[in-house]
C-alpha cells in the first residue's frame, strides 16, 4: 500500500529555534515532504524530511534564497516579546519587508504571519474586539504586528499572496495568570489553526485570534468561519488556579487593557 | 388513552415528488392530521394522512385550489438548479406571485419558504454573512429565490403572512465535494428547522441558513434565535473525506464564490 | 474651429415616449452622435442625431437587435406605476432578463437603471434609508424593480457590466403633495444625475437614490460619493403649498409608509 | 490545615427577603467572610456568618448606614413586577438614588445589579439584541429598570464605581409557559453569573442578559465575553411541556413583544 | 379675505415663564388659536389667544386639568441646571410621569420634549454621535432627561403617542464659552426645529440634537431628516470671540466631556 | 494698542523644504512666536520669526534636539511618494519613531501628523469611507504612513499625547488628472485644517481626510466633527477641465483604485 500523499512539497518554518518554533517543528513533519526550518539561532541536525537553513530575518539576500522552492510559510520568526527599537526594528520591520519581497520573487502563494494580541493590546479588557476592530499596539512590538498585517494585506492586495494573520494570545499548557484565563491557547489548539490556515483552499487576507475555548474571552473570530477552526481546550480546567486573584484589581495599568503587562514595558528608548 | 392533537389540522408540501420533497414526505406526518402533497410529476398513491395533488405552480387556478384549507405551507416545489430562463421564470416567479396570491386568499398565514444559498452565491468564501447581507445571486435560480424572498416580504408588509426563508445549503447525509464541508445539511437537522419554523409562535420575516453545525461555515444565524433551531450534526465527521482537497486551490472561478459551480452555469441563455 | 468631440458615439434610451423619457429626449442629445430611442408606443419622427426603434421589452429578438451597436442605456422603459401582475411581469420581469441578456451580447458596458422608491416603500416615513438597507418593496411594481436591481448586480458580478441603479422618487416641477416634499426631484437634478451616472468612469454596481436637496428627507447618498452628484434643486421652496398639511396626519395606511399611495394599491389581481 | 481566605470580608444582599433573595441567601456564603442582608420585610434571625438590617431602599439615612463597610452589593431589592407608580417610585427610583449615593459615600467600588429583560420588553418577539440595543422599556417597573442602568452609568463615568446590570430573564427551574422557553435562566446559572459579576478583575459597566444556554433565544451577550459567564442549563430539556403551545400564536398583544404578558399590565394609573 | 386657519386648536407650553419658555411665548402664537402656557412662576396676564395656567408639574390632579382640550404639547418645563435630587425628582421625574399620564388621559396625540444635550454627556469631545448612540447622562438633570425619554418611548409603544425628544444644546444669540461654539443653537433654529416637530405628519418617537449649523460640532441628526429640520445660523460667525481659547486645554473634566461644566456639578447630595 | 497674543509660542514645521513646505512656512506665522523650521534640504536663511535647523529625520540626536522647546509640531517631513525601501524606510519609519520618541522627551504634547490618502489606496473607487475604514496602503509610501498613523496611535494610548492624522488627497491649486477632482485640497483648504488641527482644545488620536468639498468624494470626515473643519473650495468649479476623461475607464489598474498611479508603482525593489 502506498503512503499517502502529503498536502505540500515543502514548508518553511521561521523562527524553528524559538519557544514555539520547537513545538511545531515535533508537530508538522506531515503536513509536507520536506519542512525547512530557519533560524538564526543553532538549529541543530536535520532530521528525516528537514532541511535546516541558518538565517538572519534582516538578512536580504539570505531571506530570498531560504524562500526558493517554498510552497507555503509558516512565520513565526523575529521578536516576541517587547524589546528595544533596533532589534525590532532589524527583525520584525526590515524582517518582514524582506520575507515578503522573497516570497514574492519566489513565486510562494501563502503566509501564515504570528501576529500578535499586542496588535490590540491597547483596548480595555472590558470591551470585545473582532478582525475589524481598530489595531491598538502596546508597544513597539505590538506596532511591529500591526505593520505586519498591513505589508501581509498589501502583497494581497497588489499580488494575491494569501497570508492568515494570527493574533496569538499566551501559547502554554497551564495558564501562568488570571489574564491568560482570557488569552490562553493550548498548544494543540495553535497547530489545528496553523493546519486550518494552511488547507483552507482560499483565505485571502484574513485576520484569526488565536485562542482556546476559553470560557472568560475578549475575541469574536466569527469572521474567520472559513478557516473552519474549532479549538479544544479551554483555560475554564485551569481557573481554580486563581481563585480570588480578581477582584479588587490592582489599580495599575496592566491589569486595565488586554496587553497586560506589555503596556508599561515600552518604550524601551535604550 | 387518548391520541396526543396535532399542531395543525392540514399543512401542504409542495415539490412532494422532487429530491427533498420524497424524504419530507417521510417524515412531516407527525404535524398534521392531513399532509397534502403537490407536484407535476406523479406522487402515486395518497397514504393516510394524506392528500395527493398533482398541480403546476405556473397554474393560477390550480394553485388557488391547492391551498383551499391549508393551515401552513412547506414550499419546496420549482426549479431547484440552474437552468435556462424559461422554466425558472414559470415556476420560480410566476409561480411564487401565485403561491402568495393563493395564500392570500385562502387565508394561510404561514409559509415556510425553500430559499437557497444561491440567492448570495457571488459573495467570495472569504466573507461572512448574515440574514441582512446584501444578496447577490450567482445565476437565474438565485435571482429567482431572491424574487421569493422579496415576494414574501411583501405579503408580510401587506397582508402580515408570515413565511421563514431558509437558504437552503446542500441537503445529503454524506458531503460531495469539499465546498460542501460549508453548506451541508443533514437531513436531520433540515427536518428541525422546518419543525421550527412551523411551531415557532411568531416569525413575521424571517432569513434563516439551512446548514449544520459545520466548523467551518460561512454563515451567522444569531437573528434567528426566536427560532430555536439548534443543528445537531456536523460536517466535521466527513472531513477526513477531502484531506488535502483544499489548498492550493484550483484558479478557476466556483472556488472563488460560496455558490460554487453555480457561479459559471448561467445564465443559459438557451 | 473643430466642434467638440461627445462623450459617447451611441446611447440608447428605452421609454422614450413615456413621461420621463419624453423630457429626457430633449436633454441628452449632448451626450452622444447618436441617440437611440425605443418605446412601443409611438416617437414621431427621428431628428437630427437621433435613431428611432419600435420595440417591445418583452421581444427577446427585438430587445437583441435594439441593443447593437450601443455603448451605454438609459433604461427608462417598462411599467412606471403599480399595475396587474401580467403587464410588469412582460415589461419589468421579463423585459429585464431580455434587456441584460441583449447587453452582454451586444458588448454594452454600462446601463442605467431607472429603479424607484417603491423598492423600499414599505419602510416607514420615520426611518432613516442608505444604499444597504434592505428593500421593502410596495407592490409588483416595486418587487420588479428590486428584481430589477439584482438582475443588474448579478450582470456586474458575472460579467462586469455597469449598472447605476436610480431609485427615483418623484420627478416634476412643483410637488403635488406633502409626501412628494421628500421625494421631490426637480427635472434638472434627474438630467445632472443621468450625467453623472454615464460619465463616471467606474461605477460598478451602485445604487443612489434620486431626489433632489430636500430639507425634509428619508435617504442618505453618501455611498454613492464617487458619482459626485450634487442636486441643485429643493422642495423647500415649494413648502409654503402644503402649509397645515402635515399633522394631524389621517391614520390611513399611505401617510405611514414611504411608498405613500402606492402600499395600498396593490396587489392587483385582476 | 488553614481554611481557604474567602474572595470578598462582606457583601451586601439586598431584597434578601424575596424570591430571589431567599435562594441566593443559601447558595451565597462562601463569597465572603460576612454577608449582609437587608430587606424591608422580615428575615428572621441571622446565622453564622451573617448579618441582618431591616432597611427600606426609600429610607435614605437607613441606606447610608446599610452600605457602611461593604465591599460589593448584589442589588436585588425593590419592586420586581409591574405595579403603580409609588410603590416603583420610592423602592426602585428613590431606592436606586439611595443606593448609589450610599455607596460612594462608603466607598463601595462594584454592585451587581439586578436589572429586567423588561427595560428591552417592548422589542418583538422576532429580533435579536445585544448591550447596546436601545432599551424599549414595557411599563413602570422596565422604566424604572432602564432609570437604574443609567444610575449606575453615571456613576461609572463620573466616580469609577463598577456596576454589572443583569438583564434577568425568568428565574425557576422549569419554565411554566412557552415564552419562557426562551427567557428561562436557572437558578444555578444566575449564582454563576453572579459569581463572575463579583471576581472579574474590572467590569466597568457591563450589560448582560440573565439566561441559560436555551436553544430559542433573543439575546446575545457576546459583548459581556469578559465575565466568562457560561450557563450550564437550557430551556431544551423543558419544551416537550409546550409541545404545541406555539403556532398559531393567539393575536394578542402579550405574544407580540419580548416583554410578554408585562406589555399590557402598565401603566397601573392607581 | 379670511384669515388662514390655524395648523392646532390649541397647544400647550409648560416652563412659559422660564428662559426659553419666555421667548417662546413671543413666537408661537401663530400656530394655535389658544396657546395654554403652565408654570408655576408667575406668568402676568393672559394676552389675546393665550390662556394662562397655574400649575406645579408635581401635582397630579394639576396636571390632569391642564392637559384638557389640549391638541399638543411643547414640554419646557422643569428644572433646567444641575441641582438637587429633590426638586429633580419632583419636577422632572415626577412631572413627567404626570405629564404622559395626562396626556394619555386627555387624548393628546404629540409631545415635544425638551430633552438636554447632558442625556449623553459623559461622551468625550472627541466623539460623534448620533440618536442611536448609548446615553451618558452628567448628572442628576442629565438622568431625568434620559427618563423623559424613556418615557415618552414606553408611551409611543403603549399608545402611540407621538414624542420629538430635542437635546438641546446652548439657546442663545451669541456663544459665552469656547465649548457653546459647539453646542450653540441660536433661537431662530429652536423655533424652527420646534415648528418642524409639531407638523411632520408622523414623527412616532424622534431623538434630535437642538444645535444651529455649527462647523464644529458632535452630533450627526441624519436620522431625524424626516422632520425636514435645516437650521439657518452657525456659530462660525462668533468663533472670533474666542481666537486662542482652544489648544492647550485646561487639564480639567469639564473640557474633557461634551456636557462640559455640568460633569463635575453633581451629584449635589445636599 | 498691543500687538494680539499668538496662541503658540514655538511650533515646529518639518520638511519645510518640501512642496507643501515651502507653502506653508508663508502662511503660519501667525500661530507662533516663533516658527522652528526644520529639513534636510536647504532651507535659506530665517525670517523674522523663524528659527531654521538642518536635521534629518533619520538622525536621532538631532531629532532629540529638534523638538526641545517646542508646543506643537507640524510633520511634514520625510517620503512624500512612492520610492524604494530604504529612504522611506529611514525617513518615514525611522524618522516617525525618532519624532516621537523626541516629542515625549521634550514634553511636546501635540502633533498634526501629515499622513496620506495612500494609507487607504487599495480601496476600490467606488467604496466610501470613513475614519475607522480598515486601512489598505497601496506601496511602501503608504505603509510607512499607516506606521505613523499607528505610532502616534500607541503615544496616545501611552502618554496622552495627541496626534491629528490628516489623509491628504492632493494639495494643489487645479486639479492635474480625473482621478483629482475627487482628491483634490485646495492649499487654503489644507492651511484651514491645519489651523483647526492645532487650536482644537482636545483632539485626542483623530483621523481627518484632507480633501476640500468637492462634488465626487470617496470619504466621510464626519467622526472628525470635534475639528471644525469646514473646507471652502471645490473642485467642482474645474470639472470642465476633464470633460470626457471619465467612461469609458481605461481597463488598468490605477483606474480601478483610490491610490491611483500609486498602486503599481511599488514596491520598487531597488
Amino acid at each position: 500500500m502506498e503512503a499517502q500523499k502529503k498536502p505540500f512539497r515543502r514548508i518553511l518554518l521561521t523562527g524553528a529555534a524559538g519557544g514555539l518554533g520547537k513545538q511545531l517543528r515535533e508537530r508538522i513533519g506531515a503536513w509536507a515532504d520536506v519542512v525547512r526550518l530557519s533560524d538564526r539561532a543553532n538549529l541543530g541536525e536535520a532530521r528525516a524530511g528537514e532541511e535546516v537553513v541558518h538565517c538572519d530575518l534582516a538578512d536580504r539576500d539570505g531571506m530570498l534564497a531560504l524562500l526558493e522552492g517554498v510552497d507555503a510559510v509558516l512565520h513565526f520568526g523575529g521578536i516576541s516579546v517587547e524589546d528595544r527599537w533596533d532589534p525590532i526594528l532589524q527583525a520584525n520591520i526590515i524582517g518582514l519587508k524582506n520575507l515578503y519581497e522573497a516570497a514574492h520573487k519566489a513565486g510562494v502563494k501563502r503566509i501564515v504571519f504570528a501576529s500578535s494580541n499586542h496588535a490590540i493590546g491597547f483596548h480595555p479588557t472590558t470591551v470585545h474586539l473582532d478582525a475589524d476592530s481598530p489595531t491598538r499596539p502596546d508597544g513597539y512590538y505590538g506596532l511591529s504586528k500591526v505593520f505586519g498585517e498591513q505589508m501581509s494585506r498589501y502583497y494581497w492586495d497588489r499580488f494575491g499572496i494569501e497570508t492568515v494573520c494570527i493574533r496569538i494570545g499566551s501559547v502554554m499548557e497551564v495558564p501562568k495568570t488570571h489574564r491568560i484565563l482570557r488569552t490562553y491557547m493550548h498548544p494543540d489548539d495553535l497547530v489545528e489553526l496553523l493546519r486550518c490556515s494552511l488547507v483552507t483552499p482560499r483565505v485571502g487576507h484574513t485576520i484569526v485570534y488565536g485562542m482556546s475555548d476559553n470560557d472568560a474571552n475578549w475575541w469574536d473570530n466569527s469572521k474567520a468561519g472559513h478557516l473552519g477552526f474549532r479549538p479544544k481546550h479551554s483555560s475554564r480546567e485551569h481557573e481554580h488556579l486563581f481563585p480570588f486573584a480578581g477582584y479588587p484589581a490592582d489599580d495599575d495599568e496592566p491589569s486595565k487593557y488586554q496587553g497586560g503587562p506589555f503596556v508599561i514595558q515600552g518604550p524601551m528608548y535604550e
